[in-house]
């Protein structure tokens, strides 16, 4: 590629964020749009506008407000894990920078100045680009201009070092502020407790696990709540509201039909057969009235046999002070570590209930099984895509659908089939990994949905570093080189050090065009706004349908933490090798903290707060790329013939270390909650009836009993009243 | 070795353990041996004679008494980690009976009826024995026969499996109903914290660690213990005692001098230089009275200052209760979780005062240069003894004692000695190789006497299997093999494979050795019994000085558990190749069990209660025997060109997993104190002062404060009553 070409891809790029960037100072302050491009601040009762004059303010205004916010903010409007998650935004930025402002002035003009490519021009005549006279291929082999590249190759890996270090001591407050604040939060005052044993012939649950709670923590215990299995009272409870909402539905059409020129207004109707399509016609609001008074009663019914039969071997008990919570969590209980299992527990909206009562041993298989289809889809995804596409060959297409023919047969219409129908099979595929992923992680028994996230990130990681990253620089699958690594190990660095140089500017389009588009359309909100008015203006009838039409989600990790994660190791890699390669990151970097901390603030609800358990994870990650940045370096140096290559091969062993070092050190803060977090600023006691009620979900909450306080009142237990609501 | 030579080296082992089984039925009855034969009976103030029908009794009513014991005796009398020295003895013993009930029936008229020796011999005369003929080796190759040596590979190993399993849940049990029981132990109350942080500048140590602790246990915490600087007070208490044991001594001697003849008696004299050789000769009881007088004021002097000036960043916490000690010893406690880092404090008797103030990063580097300096020993260890050898030459010798000349220049002399310098360099060397690496375990900065005993015990288990038992298999130095390995990592399991067979016979005469006249003089104990009669006659004045040379030490685990460990080894690596060695294996473990239960009971002494925590060292260890036994197996059967080779290859993994398994299991339950546990039969509060005064190091016991008490009464503390002692 020669300049121009790659200028004009950039311009291209520019152009189009420009677009987008005035789309969104247009859109945003249309009134109608506020819940598309406001619903975190709707959501906590501010008001969009608040503070700014009026509407005909300066477009751009939205940076300055971004730039303006500090931390504490951000924690208050979206939570310690989108802080955590800018932490880590901020740090990535931060080691670009710092290794751009001495390597892009000093390499760049040491590879200008040496002759390697057109030396190696004239006798092969290939075609070279003039960005590719900025990098490190254009220094002669075993040039003494190399030792420059050295240095630098050890200044960006001090420098990760340095603020990766830095960042992870600020996490660490970060969380322990957060863990150590005021409020009461109900998860600081509950354990959860996995494999309990089979209760004694004499006991229930509920019985076994307040006497087994009460005798070792008798000071502290509050009460239990059995995890139950419901899923014929959830069966029930989603049927129910279907219809609640049925009803909403139709009395807003009545409603509705009425105010026009027909003062009685038009009953709607509706049939009862499958999808509504078949059987006989109803009034819809007669029948769902009586489906609901019918639904209620078997809920009621439901509920009471899900409450005292369907015990399970699982249990959240309930502290009534923080710092006992914290103390049980890590303490092992039972002399059979297999039995009655403690954790902290997740918050009552990310705990995944059906995981609960996942035994075990089972737990542990289920775990090893998913890595196994997890390493198996990493490395041969290609095969079932493979197997796709030679099914929907067009000869296939014809023979099935022979209708077709006709048109397949036009050559201009066969050669585009030809080409595409392959790749869209990919597409399907990519679109559904994250989905897969995610369901992989949630089989494995995790009891909470962060903690599903982090491991499907993770997974996420793996595939994007291996096939995307790899993939594209030993081009070809990764299934042919993999069989080369297995046979000689040790030819996995000379590889990457041969095949990475190449794909340099490939990557540097690739970040280019990311930060761009995907950040344009990040920010000016373009799909969500349309779904939004097509749902509006089509489909939603009452308040709480226009409500979900716009709901906002969050800022789903599970993704983003991978994609940016490898923009970051290919950053890294190329550091040294295209120095040319650092402003694209520190640009895709900066910008996607300015576009997302204004989504952070004003679009995006978290999901889950998990007091920044997400940044192990991260940095763990980070610290992987500089490893394959490292061995890349060991393996580039040697293509390069470049005597002085041993002085490199202790970095990647000190990464190790580092990481070694990092995890000794704050780790474990982050895997349980310190005592002395706890006891800060901990209240001598909160309303622990509003912290049970949290945790009990809502199929099994009754309107019935809600009101009746004496049902709470006893902790002890009989059979029938053991989730007592 | 044909079968006779084989069975005279037998016979004369035998009669060996014959006559020293005599000699000890023989002396253990005269009065004045039962301080050798029966001091931990002694000690716990026992009549060694109880209960048995005077001392002309049968000598071998030993045996039936050790037979007669049950585990709880045991207990008692030795300790639970002599009782699970037991279980080890026992599993290993079942492990080895059950697989001989099958293999040896089964595989030796297998191999016996087959000709491969005999067909081979023909071809090249070597010569052959009769126990190759009931060996593996016997069977040709390709053979089907081969089978039954597959059946039993995998016989062995899933009895191994089954034994382990039930012995780790034993052991478990065993642990759990000792720190259940109603004692009260001051370890039970006491958690041990190291790395305190700087205190604040108005704040002593004492006053930081009080605060800090009261705080996040306002219900439970009783007091505290802050570590300080002993090395000087330590000197001047022992300079204290050496001076009261010589006054004793000088009394004793001069109360001897007055029974006989002079009834004024002689007053012993000293001389006050070096050794006593030189200076002024003045009347030792005199002089000694003196010194002590010194020595006190001096000593009160140091304390005050050690309590006051030298406190160290490390202390020990005393808990009101059982159940919050354990759950403080869990929990963490700093959000700097290299700060304030708790655990369950050590018995006071084998707390390492010295390593407690080392830093966690500092323990972390420690351990790594041990590690490290560990196995240069393993792989290296020929390097140091050729070189020793290699200065100890004749022609060398000859030159530093030219006196020797003479002697040396005689031929007999002369080639003895030629053979005999390497041996004996290497006998030194292995003669204090204990030593060393208990020496090394200490410097890792462990804060317990046990936890440096299973250390030291892991780090010779390494060495004896990769120098004695591979030493020998691969016959030369390790190093040369290790390059092999190195190079071709694939390599080793053929390697095993080929020459392991052929040292059968060396290992069966080796294991027959060792428990026949081993456990012979176990059992007699010759050798402490010579030098205590000696140590009697010649050098005991005082009761004390007679106390302390006859006193038993324990069953030293460091070096008795990696020997066995040995014999596990090669009886297990042998067990199918040459079935016959299992009898050995039998013998060695079941007269060891026998001999050993003697010793526990009347003998030994327990110098530590680690609570079975040697247990899960031992079980891993015994699962790395297994995994070494079958890459023998699937080296040897691929000698022998057996097509079903992959059949054994699951084993490795198998035994993999079940080490997991277990670990997952149990282990967790050994490093902690589960909760339960420490719950079954607390008391409400025992006397806390026994508890605190039990962790007072001698050298700061002070006579004088001992008997005010309101000392004690404070909790709060000036700087001057840090210990309060």
């Amino acid at each position: 590629m020669d300049i121009s070409s790659f200028l004009t891809s950039l311009g291209t790029s520019f152009l189009i964020f420009l677009v987008l960037m005035m789309i969104f100072a247009w859109l945003q302050r249309k009134p109608s749009n506020e819940v598309v491009y406001y619903p975190n601040r709707i959501l906590r009762g501010l008001d969009p506008w608040e503070g700014r004059a009026g509407r005909t303010r300066n477009p751009f205004a939205w940076i300055r407000e971004a730039l303006g916010t500090n931390e504490e903010d951000l924690v208050t409007a979206a939570g310690v894990d989108a802080a955590v998650y800018f932490v880590f935004l901020s740090s990535v930025l931060t080691i670009m920078v710092f290794s751009g402002v001495l390597l892009l002035p000093v390499l760049l003009p040491v590879a200008r100045t040496d002759h390697n490519i057109i030396l190696k021009q004239k006798s092969n005549t290939s075609a070279f680009s003039d960005l590719d006279m900025l990098a490190m291929g254009n220094v002669q082999e075993k040039s003494s201009r190399l030792w420059a590249f050295l240095l630098g190759t050890y200044w960006v890996t001090l420098v990760t070092y340095f603020v990766l270090w830095k960042a992870y001591k600020h996490v660490s407050d970060l969380r322990a502020s957060a863990l150590s604040g005021p409020g009461v939060r109900p998860e600081q005052y509950t354990i959860l407790v996995r494999d309990i044993p089979r209760a004694p012939e004499d006991q229930t649950r509920k019985e076994q696990v307040d006497s087994y709670f009460k005798a070792l923590h008798p000071d502290s215990f509050y009460r239990s709540m059995v995890i139950t299995d419901n899923k014929e009272v959830n069966k029930i409870w989603k049927k129910l509201e279907t219809y609640r909402k049925k009803l909403d539905r139709a009395e807003a059409v009545y409603a509705e039909s009425k105010t026009s020129s027909k003062p009685e207004g038009t009953k709607p109707t509706m049939k009862t057969g499958l999808l509504g399509l078949i059987g006989t016609k109803v009034d819809t609001i007669d029948h769902c009235n009586e489906e609901i008074k019918d639904l209620l009663l078997k809920l009621e019914t439901e509920q009471k046999i899900t409450l005292r039969e369907k015990q399970q071997n699982a249990a959240l008990v309930f502290f009534n002070s923080r710092p006992a919570t914290a103390s049980a969590s890590q303490t092992l209980h039972a002399q059979q570590i297999d039995t009655w299992t403690v954790m902290e527990a997740p918050e009552p909206r990310q705990l995944v209930w059906t995981n609960l009562p996942i035994k075990f041993h089972a737990r542990q298989i289920r775990q090893y099984v998913v890595y196994g289809i997890v390493f198996l889809t990493v490395v041969f995804y290609m095969v079932p895509i493979t197997a796709i596409s030679a099914f929907t060959t067009l000869s296939n297409l014809k023979k099935l659908l022979p209708f077709l023919k006709k048109a397949v047969d036009q050559p201009e219409v066969k050669s585009v089939l030809e080409a595409y129908l392959p790749q869209i099979a990919l597409i399907v595929f990519l679109a559904l990994l994250p989905k897969f992923l995610m369901m992989l992680s949630k089989n494995e028994g995790i009891p909470s949905g962060s903690h599903i996230v982090r491991s499907a990130s993770g997974k996420f990681f793996y595939f994007t570093i291996f096939n995307v990253f790899l993939g594209v620089t030993l081009s070809g699958t990764l299934f042919a080189s993999l069989k080369t690594v297995l046979k000689h190990p040790d030819q996995i660095i000379p590889m990457l050090g041969k095949s990475l140089p190449g794909n340099a500017n490939f990557f540097i389009t690739l970040v280019a065009l990311k930060f761009f588009v995907g950040y344009g359309l990040e920010l000016s909100r373009l799909v969500p706004l349309i779904i939004f008015h097509i749902k509006k203006k089509y489909l939603c009838k009452t308040e709480a349908e226009l409500k979900e039409a716009w709901a906002p989600g969050d800022l789903s990790y599970a993704t983003r933490v991978p994609n940016d994660l490898l923009v970051v190791t290919i950053v890294l890699c190329y550091s040294v090798i295209a120095p040319i390669i650092i402003p694209f990151g520190v640009a895709y970097f900066g910008l996607g903290w300015l576009v997302l901390r204004n989504q952070a603030l004003k679009v995006y609800v978290p999901a889950y707060e998990s007091y920044g358990r997400m940044w192990p994870h991260m940095q763990a990650r980070i610290l992987a790329a500089i490893i394959i940045y490292q061995l890349t370096m060991i393996g580039y140096f040697s293509v390069k013939k470049f005597y002085y290559v041993p002085i490199l091969i202790p970095l990647p062993i000190l990464t190790l270390i580092f990481a070694y070092l990092c995890s000794k050190r704050f780790y474990l803060a982050f895997k349980y909650t310190p005592l002395e977090v706890a006891c800060r600023n901990a209240k001598e006691t909160p309303n622990m009836d509003m912290v049970f009620r949290a945790y009990i979900p809502p199929a099994l909450v009754s309107d019935k009993f809600d009101d009746t306080e004496d049902q709470f009142e006893d902790a002890q237990s009989e059979a029938s009243r053991t989730v007592p609501v």
